[in-house]
C-alpha cells in the first residue's frame, strides 16, 4: 500500500456521537502520541448545515460539506461515522477514489452491501478500518497476550454477551435504530457485531472461525411513538438475540445482546475458558481483566494500567484509569499510523465482512429454525 | 393424600454425597425445626456391606440393607439417592408399595423412565419430590417473592448457567457420571436440571413454560483412564451443553452448563431482567441476592439473612451467614412435614419430568440441528 | 494435662443464641468428626426454668438445673456461654473443681475478672478456651498457612473492622449489652476482641505483639427505651471504637467497629499488606479469601473449599459452601478433641487475657487521649 | 474579584506528570466545554530547557521559561503543579501581582508556608485552587448531593484510605518524595492530603471540622539507594500514616494511607455511614457509587454516567465510562470559568489550608503520642 505524507487530512461524514468520539481521539493524539501522524481534521460531513457549522467548529474542523460525493475524493482519509444504512455508498466511492476508510461499525446494513464494499476494498489497495474500537482496550490487548503466550490453553468455551436497556419501556420513541433498512438488524448489529468481533479477535487463532450458529432474535415491542409527532413507528429490528456457535476446533460459544437488560446501561462482558486458564472481562469495568491463571485458584483481579501494558505507558501511572473514549486514542493512533506507513491495519474491511457473514447466519438461523453454516 | 403420624420412618438408599446431605438434614430437623414431624432414619441401602455398616452407623441410622426390594414396602417414606439408573425401579416400587418417594434429580436417565416414574406417582396418590435443592435457598424464595410481588414486571430474559471444571483434567478418571446408560446425559442432566428447574420454578408464573428449544451438546474428551486399571472408557455423554429457548411469552432463555469451566467449582447462576426490574443469584455466594429496583440505579446486594426473610428465622441473627448444606434441612422440612400432615409437595415427580422434557428436547434438537418444541 | 475418658458430659450455661451454636456443634461432631470424642449433652443451665426445659429438649440436653454452682463440678466440661458478667465467677468455680471451661469472648468484663480467670485457668492445669470462632474459619486458617509459608513476607500492616447496624435506630431498646456492667464495654468488648484475637492469631508470629495503641470510643445515643416498660435507661458502653495500634516490629494496625454502620449487618474484614502479598478476609463471605501473591496482579479471589483446604474435607465437595456455624463445629472437635487427650487448646484464657489487655489498653487511651502501652 | 476577558493566558510551572494532566485538561475544554472561556497555553515553566522545550511544543504551550518570577506577572493565570517545597514562593509572588493561582496539594510542605500562602490569597483579593481534583469525580459530587438532600442522615463514621504499593521494595530508588524538605511529608501529605480534603467536602456540611485527631507515622524503610548513583540516601518523610479524629457533631473518622499496600496502585476510598444510610466510593472504579439507601436492604451499585449525573452531560452516553484524567477537565473548567467570570472557586488556598493543619496536627500528634487539636 502507498504511504500518505503528513499532515494528512480527514473528511469525516457524521457529527454526533460517534463523530465526536473519532474527533477528540484525533485531537489528543500529538499530546500523548507524538509518533503519531500529523493529522488535519479537515472537512466535516452531514445534512443539517447549522448543526453542521456549529460541530466543525467545536470539533475543530476547518470547515464542512453537504454532499460526500466531493469529500471522498478530496481528502488523504475518509470516516464514515453514518447510520449503518449510510456506510455502503459513500465507503465505495471513497475506495474508488483510492482513499483509505474507516467505517463505523457493523460494517453494513445487509451482507450484500459488506460484501460489496469489502470488495471494494480488494480492488482499492488502500487501508480500510472497521471501527471495532474495544479490540482497543488495554485490558483487551492484555487478554491477547496471554490467550497467544498460550496462558489459557486450549478453548473450549467462549461467551459475550452486552447488555444495554434504554428501549425497555415502551414510550421511548421509535429511531433509526429501530428500522431494517436504515440499521439492518438491532440488538444483533448494533452490539452482537462488537461481541462477535472481540471473539474473533481474541480466540480465532486458537479456534479457528466460527463455523455454525444457531439464532433466536426477538422484537418485545413491535411499534413505537414518533417523538415530536402523533402516531406510532412499527419497530423493525430485533430488540434482543441470543446465540449457540461451534467454532472450527469444536469450541462452544454463546453469545446474547439486548437492549431490555433493565440495570446494564453498556455492560459488554466476554468470556473464555481454557484447559489451563480463564478470562472475564467487562466494558463497564475497562480497566480490568480477570484471569485464572494455571497456578491460580480463583480469578485474579488485573488493574490493566501498569506501564508495561498495552497504551498505557502512553498515559498515567497505574492505577490512574483510563476511560471508554480512549479505545479510539488507540484505533485512531494505529489507524493513521498504518495510512501514513503503508502498512495494513486490522480490523479491516474484511473482517467486518466476517462479522457480517456471523451476523447473516443468525438472522437466517432464527428464520429457518435450524443451524446455519457461515459461508 | 393420607397422613402419615409421626415418627416417620426413613429408608435411605445411596450413602455417599447425597447420602450423607439428607442424612444431616433429617438429624439437624429437631433442633432448628421443632415443628418437624419425628423422624426415624430407619435403614440405608447400599451394595458394599463394610461401607454401608459405617455408613449407617455414622449417618445415624438403625440398621442397612443391600436390597431395596423389601425396603421400599417397610418404610413411610423412600428416599432416592442412587446413581441416575437407579432412579426408576425403585421409585416405581415404592410407589406401587404406595410409599411416598424423594427422589435426586434429574429424575431419570431417560425421558421414558421419567415418564413411567410420574405415571407411577399419578397412580399411588402419595407424594412424591424431585430433589431440587435449590429451590429451598432463602435467596432463591426472597426472588420468589419478589417475582410475585410484581417487582420484576413483564420477563423479558431468563439466563442460568452451570459451571463446574472437575472434568477438564484429561486424566481425570472415568466415572459412572460419564456414562450414558448409567447417568443419562452428562452435565445437561446433571447440571442442567437444576439450572431449567430454578428457571420453571422462578419465572413460569410470569412467562408460562418453555415452549421450544435450540440445544447444543458436546464432549471434549472422548476417552478417559480407568480408575485403579489399564485402558480408558468411552466417555457417552456431554461435558457441556448450550440451550436457548422460548417461553410462552416470547421470553428468551439462555442456558449453560460445563464441567470444563477452570476456574468454577460449583458457580450456578441465575439472572433474570424484567420491565421494571432484575435480579441475579451465585450459589458461590448464596446467602446474596442482586437486585435492581424499579427506582434503583443499579443491583442492590441484598444479604438473604434477616429475620423475615425465608428459613431465616429458624437459624442465626443477620449476617450469620448459612451454607449449602441448609438446603437441604429446608427441603426436608418441607417435604417430610408434606407427608405427615397429607399435603403435596412442590417440585414433585411432575416437575422433574417437566424439567427431563425440557432437557430431552434439548437433546433431541442437538441431533437434529434445529429448534424442538417441548412436548 | 490430664486425659478424659468419653463419652464427655458437658454442662452449659446459656441456652439462647450461643448455647444453640454449641449445642448444634456437639450435634453434628459424630456424622462429620467421627474422630472426636463422643460427647454427652448433659446438662443445661439458667435461670428461666420453662424457657430452660423447652430448650434443654430442643437441644438435646438430658437435664437443666438453675444453679450453676453444682454443675460445674458435676460435669467433665464446663460451657460457660452466659452474657460477659457472668463469665469469671462460674469459670473460675469450674477451674477449681478441676473442670476444663469453654468460655465465650470477650472473656470478662474487666481486666481484672481476666486477670482473675487466667490465673485460675494456669492453677487449674486443665484445658481452658476462649470461644474466638473466627479462628476456625476454613479461610482464615488457610490464610495463616500462607502467612506462616512466608507467603505475604515482612508484614506492613493490619486492618481490622467489624461492622453491623442494629442499634443505629435509637429507638431500638436497651439491653444488657448496652450495659457496662454486664457487657464491660459495647461494640469494643463484643466484636473488637474477635478482630484483635484473629489479627493476633494472623499475625503474631511475624510481628509479635500489640505494644501500644491509641483508642477512641463514642456513644452515640445515650439513653435507650425499655423494652416492654416506660421510661429510658443510661447507654454506659460505647457504640463504636476505633483504634491505632503498633506491634513490636514496627507494623501498624488499625482497627475499628460499629453497631451503627448501617447496612452493615455481621461484617467483619481483616487485611494484611507484607512486602511479598496481601491479604483479605470478609466474615459476610467467608468461603473466599482473597489473596495478593508475589507473582500476582491483584487479588485473587480464591474459594476456600478444597478438598485440602483446612476442615474442608469433613464436609462437602469444592464449591459447596459452608456456613457460620460450621466455626462452632471445628472450634468444638478441636477443644473436646484436646480435653480428651489431655493437650492444650488454643485459644485459651491467657489468649483471651491477651486480649482483654489489649481491649483495656484502648479504652485508658480513650480516656487518656494518649497512646497507652499494652501491659 | 474581577473578570478577566479571554482568551486567558496561562503560565504553568512544571511539565512532568500534573502539567500534562493539566495541559490535557485545557486541551479538551473547547470540544467538551464550549462555554468554558477561550484558554491560551501560553508559557510552561521549568529548568531543564531540553526537556522543556519538547513539552511545551507537545503539550501545546507557545513557549517556555526557566524563571518562574517574570512569568507569574506577565500571564492571566499561574498554575504552580512544581513539588511541594516549590509551592509557596512562586504562587506567592503571583499573587503579589494580582495572577490567580492553582497550586497542587498539598498546598504547602509545612503549615508555616500554608499559612503564608493562604494570607497572599486574601490580600490578593483572586482566585486560587488547591488542586484536590477529586472533588470533580462525578461520583464524588454525586455523593455530594446526596449528603446534601439529607438521604444519608446524621452521619456517625467517616473512613478514608489511600493505598499504593510503589515503596514496598526497598530497591525504589530515593525521590523528592522521600524528602521532608522538598515534600514536608510522605503518605501523609501526598495521599492523605486528598482523602481529608474530600472527608471535609463531603460531611463538613454535616458534621462541622475536625476537632482533633490522634495519628500514627511510621517508615518502614530509611534508606534508598540513589537512582544512577552509588551509595543511599535517608528517608525522612513518612511510608504510611494512620489517624483517628472527631468532628464536632461527635461524628468519628479513620484515615490511613501507605505506600506500602502490596498490591494496590491508587486505591483511595472512601466510605460514610449515616442513620439513614451509608455510601462507598473507591478512585479504581471512579465511575461507580456505591449507595445504601434508607428503603434499601444492600449497597446499590450505581454506575454514575446518566445524563444528568454531575458533569456527564459534557460527554458520553450512559455506561461510557470516564477515566482519571476527566477530573482535571472539570476542575480546570471550574476554575478558569470562575477566573473569567470573577467568582471565587472552591476547593482554594483556604481549603488547602484547613486541610494542612489537620496533616500537621496528626503529625503533632505522632509526635507526642496524644490527641492534638486542629487548631
Amino acid at each position: 500500500m502507498k504511504t500518505i505524507d503528513p499532515p494528512i487530512s480527514v473528511g469525516v461524514l457524521g457529527y454526533r456521537f460517534m463523530g465526536e468520539a473519532h474527533a477528540n481521539a484525533m485531537a489528543r493524539l500529538p499530546m500523548f502520541f507524538p509518533d503519531a501522524p500529523e493529522v488535519h481534521r479537515d472537512v466535516l460531513v452531514g445534512r443539517d448545515e447549522s448543526a453542521l457549522a456549529e460541530a466543525a467548529t467545536r470539533l475543530g474542523f476547518d470547515r464542512f460539506a453537504t454532499d460526500w460525493e466531493s469529500v471522498v475524493e478530496d481528502v488523504d482519509v475518509f470516516y464514515n461515522l453514518g447510520p449503518n444504512h449510510l456506510h455502503p455508498e459513500p465507503s465505495i466511492a471513497a475506495l474508488e477514489s483510492g482513499t483509505p476508510v474507516l467505517c463505523e461499525k457493523p460494517l453494513a446494513p445487509t451482507l450484500d452491501d459488506a460484501e460489496r464494499m469489502a470488495d471494494a476494498a480488494d480492488d482499492a489497495h488502500v487501508q480500510t478500518a472497521c471501527a471495532f474500537n474495544y479490540r482497543f482496550v488495554p485490558a483487551i490487548r492484555y487478554a491477547k497476550r496471554l490467550l497467544d503466550a498460550g496462558e489459557v490453553g486450549e478453548i473450549h468455551h467462549v461467551r459475550g454477551r452486552y447488555l444495554q436497556d434504554w428501549l425497555v419501556d415502551p414510550d421511548e420513541p421509535w429511531s433509526w435504530r429501530n428500522d431494517a433498512d436504515m440499521a439492518g438488524s438491532g440488538a444483533l448489529g448494533d452490539l452482537g457485531s462488537h461481541t462477535i468481533d472481540l471473539a474473533r479477535f481474541l480466540v480465532s487463532d486458537q479456534v479457528g472461525g466460527i463455523e455454525r450458529v444457531s439464532g433466536h432474535l426477538r422484537t418485545f415491542v413491535g411499534e413505537r411513538p414518533v417523538e415530536d409527532d402523533e402516531g406510532t413507528r412499527t419497530v423493525t429490528v430485533d430488540d434482543a438475540y441470543s446465540a449457540q456457535a461451534e467454532f472450527e476446533t469444536g469450541a462452544m460459544g454463546t453469545f446474547e445482546a439486548s437492549r431490555f437488560a433493565t440495570g446494564h446501561k453498556n455492560d459488554h462482558t466476554i468470556e473464555i475458558h481454557g484447559s489451563r486458564g480463564s478470562l472475564r472481562f467487562s466494558l463497564e469495568r475497562l480497566n480490568e481483566l480477570e484471569v485464572l491463571r494455571e497456578d491460580g485458584r480463583g480469578y485474579e483481579t488485573v488493574l490493566v494500567t501498569d506501564e508495561d501494558d498495552p497504551y498505557v505507558d502512553r498515559w498515567w501511572p497505574p492505577g490512574h484509569v483510563l476511560g471508554w473514549e480512549h479505545t479510539f486514542v488507540h484505533e485512531n493512533f494505529e489507524f493513521l499510523s498504518a495510512v501514513a506507513e503503508g502498512r495494513p491495519f486490522e480490523p479491516d474491511f474484511s473482517a467486518g465482512l466476517a462479522v457480517q457473514r456471523v451476523l447473516n447466519a443468525i438472522v437466517e438461523s432464527d428464520g429457518r429454525g435450524e443451524w446455519v453454516s457461515v459461508g
